[in-house]
């Protein structure tokens, strides 16, 4: 039994996981709370390799099983050097980003069989999961206007081709929601920024049983 | 459906897979079959790039996990880009060396989990396996012989330590043969060159419905 926490994000782009996330630092920081904040594949080596070869722009070829499987190494590499070792320090990890993101993306998203990707994610992380998943929710237009808004540009067509996809995805994490209701919190991120940090603060330390 | 036959060649190093294969690689010819002859990655540009990563002797933290995930990446890779097309050409393709050597090297001998690397070979290759397995068998002591004598070298003590690694391995091939005997055939790689290769030939004709 690891003697840290692990703490996942998930959601859409747009829903201001990383603005939330620098704004709770600070606060857990104040409070003596070790952290460590990583997003796969988090500088390790071997999972950075990988992802090179999944996004280098010439491997026009790749098959979707063959990048799943491949984000999936990167999973298991990152999580055995880098996550383990922090949660056995007794670190509270948090990862933008984890086995959430694969199904809502790669399985509702793109259309791969779930199951195969809920039985990849177990193979990875030998069953591990995230002590709390913060959702953070915002319907996908509001999303992409706001990363249109703070990309100082239109929404282009390229932002409206994937609104099909978006949906598909925000449908997948809603879904994840009602399965596991004990593990995910729904955080309404359409909210002003200053009460979504207030309402995560609340829910974390809540589960981590700290004083507020 | 495809219209191919599809071949894999396995076996200890040592058994003589390349030396069989290369004798009957002209006596096809003769018969006007068409051959594809492949070993993974085979050439296939993202399936490459997978080996380098695996193979990358600075990789010394790589997770066993991680390991057989991209090599079953690079299984994918390889079998849609340059298997599949090929099969569905109509070509006969052999491959030196496919799914029961996860099984005989990562699961018996390096002690993965069996069942898990079976999923994984089902996920990689919808379920598709060889037409036919030629099993090259030998014991694993006259295999490591033989690689000794054609190096011209003698038995060091690496191959002696991989001694128990390799019956290990044995042992996983002919429990596969025993699950699956009607893919799997079985050759006494022990018997001369000449011999191996007529009965190789004798029971690849037989099941490709060419007359001898």
């Amino acid at each position: 039994m690891s003697k840290g926490f692990l703490v996942s994000l998930e959601g859409p782009e747009g829903a201001g996981k990383t603005s939330v996330l620098e704004a709770l630092l600070p606060i857990l920081e104040e409070k003596g709370v070790e952290v460590l904040t990583t997003r796969e594949p988090g500088g390790v080596l071997i999972g950075e390799k990988i992802r090179e070869v999944i996004l280098d722009p010439s491997h026009t070829q790749m098959d979707a099983k063959t990048e799943l499987l491949l984000y999936i190494a990167s999973r298991r590499q990152h999580l055995v050097e880098k996550v383990l070792p922090a949660l056995e320090a007794g670190k509270l990890v948090i990862m933008d980003r984890f086995i959430d993101s694969s199904v809502a993306y790669q399985g509702f998203g793109r259309g791969l069989d779930i199951d195969a990707i809920d039985w990849l994610n177990h193979f990875a992380t030998d069953g591990l999961k995230p002590d709390l998943t913060l959702y953070f929710d915002i319907e996908v237009e509001e999303g992409l206007a706001r990363i249109a808004a703070n990309s100082n540009r239109e929404v282009n067509r390229l932002d409206l081709e994937g609104l099909d996809l978006h949906k598909k995805v925000r449908k997948g994490y809603l879904s994840l929601l009602d399965k596991e209701g004990d593990r995910i919190v729904k955080i309404d991120a359409s909210l002003p920024l200053e009460q979504v940090v207030e309402t995560t603060k609340v829910v974390l330390f809540d589960r981590m049983g700290l004083a507020k």
